[in-house]
């Protein structure tokens, strides 16, 4: 088989998480290429090395251009913070890789626009890690909206509930929480969290019109990793948004890491005509299905367990009824893209269908320092 | 219309629900005869005087047996502890009352026979209050069995899990806690909640052939309260059993009062060849249901919530997605109760038929001692 | 006992709940006085004859101004369509009654404060049905929050989702259809249902500051039961809005008829510094529960069966683990109001107090037209 | 890190997931010796290359012998039918080598007594793959339950329930279906499905002391896909048994294959003094808890959702909130296979403990044809 050489950025949560489905994914789909861990790259010498070690990169640095600049990498997978983005996707499409880049796309409308721009320009192959598509039952979600089951969609809304930060003895930046870091996360939850909703509503729901929104920061302050003093926080703790969908449907969004009760609670609900459908993070194996045709006495959620296989991607794992996990979506993801690589249509969402939330999140941003309806689109 | 009129023995929590019973029923339901509070009797004067009042009955008397022999009664309602049941069933028969009767129908097989005789003899009619028979879910889950939905039936079971006597304080007998007292109640758990949950599954399922059951006292002795001192105690805490159905299904049953956690829990599931329901008394206003038939990947457990006008009884109530709760199933009781008065089939159960589940509690006793397999009907 | 003399007016889905109340409320709880069902009054004079019989009313009149002028009258009970809420409540004011009246208080803003003016002036008791408030569950997370166990509020989100008014078949306006009617009804689900979530949202978490909303009509023109015609719908079909509350906590709000899959799902979550709670209409027996101070690898949402006897207002009902349904929230509400009518403080909501819902209600029809924020107290 | 060398034998279910297993292990532990997938094999020439490909095995054979016999192997890991596992067990002890085993330890307790004498006679390091006990909360589970959080158990009930071969039309034998097939399965949902629950059982509540069984084959005849004629089916579709547990607490225990609606429902329960806990399968990363000792009005059964960083195996994985499934019990278990390796106690279960699983197995299904209480340790 044909080899697919990985340069992987960054170390942390989503390197080990991009890093594990390179490895496995060959275990269980049939790829067209088999990636291969050829470099990482980070800027701590000696995380970097230990890194490299447990995963058995081919090799590793401390400076991300030499392995941009590496004539064998084919893939340049971005998984460093917010800040790096631009930068490295722009040299990546100079050197002509295809790219890969962690999600939100960069930490504003405007630096996201150039890695775009650049990425058409050089005409490089280029996704973005909106994982949770690639959940089964998501995905399976987006089959039944795309076959018509549910007809027109009246309501769509969404969560992104977290309580992680709501100690005032919590710190922001540094290495660990670079994400409370204004400078480097470019927006708070807006980014981090309501991005995911916002993709995956676009997915299935389609392109958003205008929004109102709010937001807030519920502590002010916090001690600076970086610089040792309390500094002024500039990134939002909780971001909620009404918004119209161009096919005339009405959703409501919210995100916060000041929900006392909940990890990572990503919820979603669309109401059609003839259906709806309803899923969360927290449980994410199941997809709960109402279907008006159903004899009306019978009529009810069903709570399908989305393990069974003839459900999307399901086949290739265990058997009815056991489970996968988080860590799967990343897999799913590298299998769409390595078998996209020699096919016409890319592997969704590409930089340049990924615009279409970082347009949302701007509008959203802007709507809650105006007060005002802001075009999402 | 015809006026019914009641006279009701027994003051406690049964006699308030079976008071508030006649007094709404005429309200939602159309009904062939007014049930009318016409008397009630218990041995304590001061108490039943209270009960009198505050239901406003039209005569109270602290010996039954002054009710049961005044003309003007039509029903006897007996909701009484269990040791009184035989004696004031058989005078009601020979009085010539309808009678209706608190389960479990007596102490044991014996006396239950003797009031069946009785009652056949006089050629009254007879009702038990197995109320769960109407919770519209369960009347909802029968329906749905009827009508071959389910088909051939493979698997019933059925708990009710409570925790009310874990502590070794509590004490037994008196008129509070006379269910621990074995002279009084007869038997513990097997008849007081297994017997709930036997009416249901042979009304549901038909009849048992044979059981193996095993029982304990988890808490040997306490405190008597008619003595005042610490007595052994003649009830089982916790009873379960195997059971063969004459249709050829499996099932298993357990009642227990040591379920920390559980307070009324009585919960059964039903698995058919082409769909399964299952029910909970504490979510009771819920039946889950699980059609085979539906497209294999939307397949799933339906969370139907039985409260639209065409689910059984619900259309006398208020409008969809609004519950009632416990007391209703005795409303319903009385509405079929008296609709029956003049028809031909009686309402269910009569003592006639509850003598399946006297037999079936009968064979688990028996079975418990033996430490073998005990024929059931 | 005392008596109190009610006159009820309207003889629909609300004045069953409210009869039924009148007439259970006095053998579950101690009263100070006994609701008499004296009168009721409708403007068919079949229908409310009918009526009166059932619930054995000792009259009945086809003008309600019969009924508010009867010098026996205690209570004027208003239980028919919004557009007679505020001449019929004037009135009553002025005939120096004790006024109960459906929610919403009135077709607008206007209206109400010429009602609670009215009250005001003849100096006479008053209150709204904003029965969600007596539901066990909900009463106990007032308690909660009142108690501080939950610590700064963060967070407010509520939703109140139905799709009875899906089918574009569906007529409006007419007795049963009224709530369709923009003359009848003032609003569509703002005031219908966000005016419920909106009362407990007040009661549980204080005072509004402003809203940003969205309405939407699906569905333009319907058919008109009273002229016969095809007709311009004035009602909005869903009603979302994002709120800031003066404690500094956002919340967002949802109403719609179009949430195919949900009768009447009236959710509410309250997240704190130290503790979430959430409670739902379909389950309403249950209170889900988290509590940071519970020992880190066993947080978890509790499933409170709020079914116990220290539970608000359950020692009056069953025993722990049996349900009550939605008519009990209005035996409670009788059950408060009666016992409040020789105190000095209110049973709650008044008029007055109700005033701060109707101001919400209009600052969120406000804001759908502007599209801009607008303060809501 | 030095290696440990495995020879796997057997490619099917098992074999994937062990294979799954070894790879991954390493990039989430800190492992004491790094598994090296030396070897496997299998009797299908064709099919033992593909997979030994897929995986990367360094060699494979068409004969287990070849494998045992591997001076280089120092793990026999035994995935294959259960008609194997004594003959390549007993050969792997003789050749000194580690032994790790699929459950049932056997076909009957014969051969698995004859397991265990040979590798104690070997003095070979031995394990059987039950590796539900790996799952976080169902170690989270045997945790409370160790530390006495629950205090004296009262109650234990476990099913395992599933629908797969419902079907009159599925076929006996053969490589997919020799679970079908009584001479290689040994029994049917007793050693395949109730042996799980059962060992877990053990492990959390003790050993049992007696036990009365019930078995049914609801399907008499299937074709069987080696001799292509209809035969006699030898293994149980369900079974059931009560229990009586050596600490004196009452167990019900079910497993089928005819339970329409589920696919692969372990659940277990136990009633403690203090608390309860709850667990199942297709909501792997979530155990219900009860504690008695939580505030009256507060106390619920609380979800807790186990994937916090101090839960058992969890601090490897990812973040709070985001869900492992059911491979990852696997890696779990090499984990600890591998570290225990040098220290004294063993890994649990060695085939020498899992003989108390194989004692109620074995007495279960004495239990269902003698229809009296046997003896299960």
């Amino acid at each position: 088989m044909k080899k697919l050489n990985i340069g992987l950025i960054g170390y942390g949560f989503m390197g080990r998480a991009h890093s594990n489905a390179y490895l496995s994914v060959g275990r269980f789909f049939d790829l067209k290429y088999q990636p291969v861990l050829k470099a990482v790259a980070a800027r701590n010498p000696e995380k970097i090395k230990q890194f490299a070690d447990k995963w058995e990169f081919q090799s590793y640095h401390d400076d991300w251009r030499q392995l941009v600049n590496d004539a064998e990498i084919d893939v340049v997978d971005i998984a460093s913070p917010n800040d790096t983005h631009a930068e490295i996707a722009i040299a990546a499409a100079q050197a002509g890789k295809m790219i890969l880049c962690e999600k939100p796309l960069a930490r504003n409308l405007q630096e996201a626009q150039r890695m775009v721009d650049a990425a058409q320009k050089a005409g490089v192959r280029t996704m973005v890690w909106y994982n949770y598509r690639r959940i089964p039952a998501v995905a399976f979600a987006r089959q039944l909206i795309a076959s018509g089951k549910l007809g027109r969609i009246f309501h769509y809304r969404a969560k992104f509930l977290q309580d992680w930060t709501m100690s005032p003895d919590l710190p922001q930046g540094g290495a660990a929480l670079w994400r409370l870091d204004a400078d480097v996360a470019g927006s708070g939850v807006t980014g981090d969290l309501l991005a995911h909703c916002i993709d995956t509503a676009i997915w299935l729901n389609g392109e958003m019109d205008s929004v109102s929104a709010m937001t807030e920061i519920f502590i002010k302050e916090r001690k600076h990793n970086l610089t040792g003093k309390t500094e002024k926080i500039g990134i939002e703790d909780a971001s909620a948004f009404l918004a119209r969908f161009k096919n005339g449907s009405l959703a409501t969004f919210e995100a916060t890491r000041f929900a006392r009760g909940h990890k990572a609670l990503y919820t979603l609900e669309v109401n059609g005509q003839n259906g709806s459908l309803a899923w969360d993070l927290h449980d994410l194996h199941r997809l709960q299905w109402f279907d008006h045709r159903d004899e009306g006495v019978l009529r009810g959620w069903r709570s399908v367990h989305v393990t069974d296989g003839d459900h999307p991607y399901m086949a290739n794992w265990w058997v009815p009824g056991l489970a996968i996990g988080y860590e799967h979506s990343f897999i799913h993801q590298v299998a769409d893209f390595v078998n996209s690589i020699d096919e016409k249509a890319p592997a969704e969402p590409t930089f340049e269908s990924a615009m279409q939330t970082e347009k949302v999140v701007h509008a959203v941003l802007e709507s809650a320092q105006s007060g005002k309806w802001e075009k999402a689109s």
